[in-house]
């Protein structure tokens, strides 16, 4: 019974402020957090610790670079955001530990990424919330690219065989044409029209690519914003739940 | 053709300060690296950033903590150190790149640790210099325990079926009864008496470990201290030579 929240950038950072925290929404999802009791693995996004030095250093999730230095750039800024929310988890009695993509992922040529997991399931087994972030990973034939959390959290939803599966995002779910929240989307076409234009806006990836990588999974995903939070890890089913019609 | 090369924690720290890196023998030990050229991993010690907090906390390779602010205590000393040893490596031109040990092994119930390497040689492939380090790992059963820089070079050196093994140390060699260096040693009895009492007197395990361990390597190893990491690396064999009899 694992269940995998991701924390989106735009939530717990103050995007357009420089390695800033957005207090509010960092404290109200931590606070959801430090009442969950159960097996959880979280992933947060860059914001602004992570775009820009990604943008910065030219590097993004399919163009890649060799340059260590900028890497590291990347990388320490990432570390730097995870030690505030492994520190504020702490403070809300949550046996936090770091999980640093870098250090354990990889890609092949192809993009295929691979993040082994036994050490995260040795974690969660131990009773600690492993906390991974979006990254750089070394990439074949590219130096290093940039893996998003959204990334992550495909991987250690399969790896894991999480059972549910929460992204939390600057807005209340996947939104229709006329802004409504898309309360059940189990084929890409549903949403195609209202999602389609925001695939270019997010250095990784933006709403068409996670729903169709929530898609793609065997685990129902919900996507809801900071105030829903505690009701997604209560067990209900806030914002828009995703989920591949099965095959009967 | 990968070499594997360890730096002690005596050797780039003061170790009796806390926190407090050995400059003279981390710029001797770096400027070696600086002037290789081959695939090469750097694996170094704690030193006065590990050993301390691990104390403090009460954590060794074999006794665990579940305290996640302990173990992240450790960890961020580590990483401190870690973050020093790859900025100057950057600085003589090496594109250093750390790797976390916590974020990637695990140690089964027996202790077996458990540490996937393809992110490692994926790094060594795009021309990059992974740099890892004693570090606490999750472990089944304990919580998390101190995993030894000389443990990950032996899992590293099989992994990665290294060519060459060099530690350096603070001692130019495993050294016999009246202190001078021994040059081969192909058997554990060879220098059993010699070494066996310093076994008790590091927390993760004196010389005495250190050659059994090396033995059991089907790769050659040499032990030398800082002024020669450079011969090693150049290809020479100073100190002493550790490996075990081919069986025939």
């Amino acid at each position: 019974m694992t269940t995998v929240l991701k924390l989106g950038g735009s939530v717990i950072t103050a995007k357009d402020d420089l390695e800033t925290v957005d207090d509010e929404g960092m404290e109200t999802v931590l606070d959801a957090v430090g009442a969950f009791e159960g097996d959880l693995v979280v992933v947060h996004g860059g914001g602004s610790f992570g775009h820009h030095h990604a943008a910065e250093h030219g590097v993004s999730s399919t163009s890649g670079i060799h340059d260590a230095a900028g890497a590291v750039a990347v990388h320490g800024a990432m570390k730097r955001l995870n030690d505030e929310v492994v520190t504020r988890l702490h403070e809300r009695g949550v046996g936090a530990v770091p999980v640093h993509p870098l250090s354990a992922a990889s890609r092949a040529a192809d993009g295929a990424l691979a993040l082994p997991t036994a050490q995260v399931g040795t974690m969660l087994g131990e009773g600690f919330t492993p906390v991974l972030h979006g990254d750089v990973v070394a990439h074949e034939g590219e130096g290093v690219t940039v893996v998003s959390g959204d990334d992550l959290v495909i991987a250690l939803a399969r790896s894991l065989d999480a059972t549910r599966v929460g992204l939390c995002s600057a807005v209340p779910g996947v939104l229709d044409v006329d802004g409504e929240v898309v309360t059940r989307i189990d084929r890409f076409d549903d949403v195609a029209r209202a999602v389609g234009g925001s695939d270019a806006t997010d250095v990784t990836g933006g709403m068409a690519a996670k729903v169709r990588k929530l898609l793609a999974l065997d685990t129902p995903a919900h996507v809801f914003d900071a105030s829903s939070v505690g009701e997604f890890l209560d067990g209900g089913e806030p914002g828009t739940r995703i989920e591949h019609e099965s095959e009967s």
